[in-house]
């Protein structure tokens, strides 16, 4: 246990574990709370000793710069046990990057790969028996970093708080979602913040959301913000298409999250020879697909999301175009299973993207 | 005092003020704050009875909406003693009217006027003598609302707390301040929630301030994300030139702040039949008033800034644009001048914009 000796990690443990009261078999997204959670503070130009302690409610100012100015980001990534009980973390490298990606464009200190992957591993260890086994369920992760200044002024705050908590999962979508592309709306421009997991996108992005449910749908496909004709991404999840046999995905304009999943998507399907686009991709593009039958599979692809099946594309007013059936979809299908099974240890992991716990 | 009955608000005084601590000669911005705090929580689709209690910390669980998803929105407003020692607020209604525009934008329930404005007075008159008397001085006083969900995915929050707290405070710029315009760097896009004071706006403004602070200047005066060519405001406060004796400010575009100081502003300058064009403003149009010596003055508006004269004007990597001395600009000084005379009752208020504590 080298990495607690290095870290001088201390570790508060919950007095009884709360697991007894979980179903296990019947887990929402996101309310259910594993025991610990790892806390450490920024101050004075450097980040203190991170703490591992029971997870639960913290004191805070009314002022602090994170609920006045929304200097706040986060990371999501999963844990999962293979056949033999190991616990495993999908590519959490990729997540500690991106962590500091979204710090510099929000002008937050860096966090450490100390504090960030060995107290990720040390609280994912410590809470192992709350990586569910059942198929399609995973320990879901979020680091997240937020300012802690009490002043009212706008300023990078210089003291900032970093918190690592997990929990239990199920499905994000639990079915297939139905999405609506609008120019009503936009998340994001060149220039912005589109790029960072910084918390004020997502805030942005519940009133589109909003409306897209009030049209049978369940979520924004955004379009980008300058011509209001190229399709971005969805808030959750980076978008993909399958039209003629093709893989069609957007590039990273600057404006789109770069989705590990999405890294991990492009990979897979290089190894098996499937072409793939990464370019602009108009939703006349898409439309012009549906209507002539060559669009085959759209599907998004992120942490939370998975591969989650699209079944609707709305687009303003127009009626909605339904997607061909899941069942019949290859590319999308194939690659759900391949990564679930790569997660849980019944294929090989080729590109080392598990890291043992 | 019928306000407390009405409104059941429940009152917990501190012990002791904090008040003897506090140098009133000496007031930064937004570091010294009043001895108590308006709480206010929102479940089950209702706002409970809101709560006064002293200044301090509250728990929260790690995992909340806002800290993740940004959804928090805030106001800013100030309180002023007139010569007999009475409290006033400046145009409370407005920032009322206003938070709610904000609460519609991201998707957060309307505060109650009668929590809002009646919960306001009753604050501020239990913390009247924080209001300072100095000139320029005044209590700066934070309405805020944020997300308090504990659970970990993209939606509107069903559980919000609502707070209002204050501070003693001195001027927000001590001095002229210099600004940057830049294509590099876009604070808001049609579509998006540019018109809300949401937390995440002003986050998205930090890297682009912090560049501009190290060429020199105090903060970016941005341009509008779709041809970077029209101003659009300040962050901190919408813009006005003078330009040949005419007043020029960008027209509300969806994009930028409904400032109460500006709307003062533009009747404050009607009263005195100053010529006003509320429109476009471009950056060439600046460059070339500069360059032929009409570009009078520049100043910025707004709550916390009051009326800040604009001493320079950057535009990308050009040099800086020296404007005239600030002792020779007969309307921002008349303006700042009156704005103070009407809130400490040395002059009529014409527009009843003062509501009485």
């Amino acid at each position: 246990m080298s990495v607690i000796k290095d870290m001088k990690v201390s570790i508060k443990r919950i007095p009884q574990s709360r697991i007894s009261q979980v179903d296990f078999n019947n887990l929402p997204f996101g309310r259910v709370f594993a025991d610990h959670m790892l806390v450490c503070d920024y101050k004075n130009g450097a980040w203190g000793a991170p703490e591992i302690m029971p997870y639960g409610k913290f004191e805070i100012f009314p002022c602090i710069t994170a609920l006045h100015y929304g200097q706040a980001i986060f990371e999501g990534m999963k844990a999962f046990k293979n056949q033999d009980g190991d616990a495993w973390l999908f590519r959490p490298e990729e997540n500690f990057k991106r962590m500091n990606l979204s710090a510099w464009r929000m002008c937050m200190p860096e966090i450490t790969h100390e504090i960030f992957i060995d107290g990720l591993k040390e609280l994912v260890r410590l809470d192992s028996n709350w990586i569910p086994t059942q198929e399609g369920a995973s320990l879901y992760v979020r680091p997240h970093m937020f300012g802690t200044d009490e002043y009212v002024g706008i300023k990078p705050s210089d003291n900032y708080r970093f918190v690592i908590f997990s929990c239990p999962v199920g499905a994000y979508y639990p079915e297939p979602v139905g999405l609506w592309a609008t120019r009503k709306y936009v998340r994001a421009n060149e220039g912005g913040t589109g790029e960072a997991k910084a918390a004020g996108n997502y805030a942005a992005s519940l009133l589109g959301a909003r409306e897209a449910r009030d049209r049978g749908l369940n979520n924004v496909m955004w379009l980008d913000g300058h011509d209001h004709a190229y399709i971005e991404e969805c808030g959750t999840m980076n978008m993909f298409f399958v039209i003629n046999g093709t893989v069609v995905t957007p590039n990273l304009s600057g404006t789109i999250l770069h989705g590990i999943t999405r890294d991990s998507v492009l990979t897979l399907l290089e190894d098996h020879g499937i072409p793939v686009e990464v370019r602009r991709v108009s939703m006349a593009e898409i439309k012009e697909a549906f209507a002539n039958g060559t669009l085959e599979e759209a599907f998004g692809a992120g942490t939370a999301a998975t591969i989650a099946h699209v079944d609707r594309i709305g687009f303003e007013d127009e009626p909605h175009m339904i997607l061909p059936k899941i069942e019949d979809r290859k590319i999308s299908n194939m690659l759900l299973r391949e990564l679930a099974d790569i997660r849980t240890g019944r294929i090989e992991d080729k590109h080392n993207w598990m890291v043992k716990i």
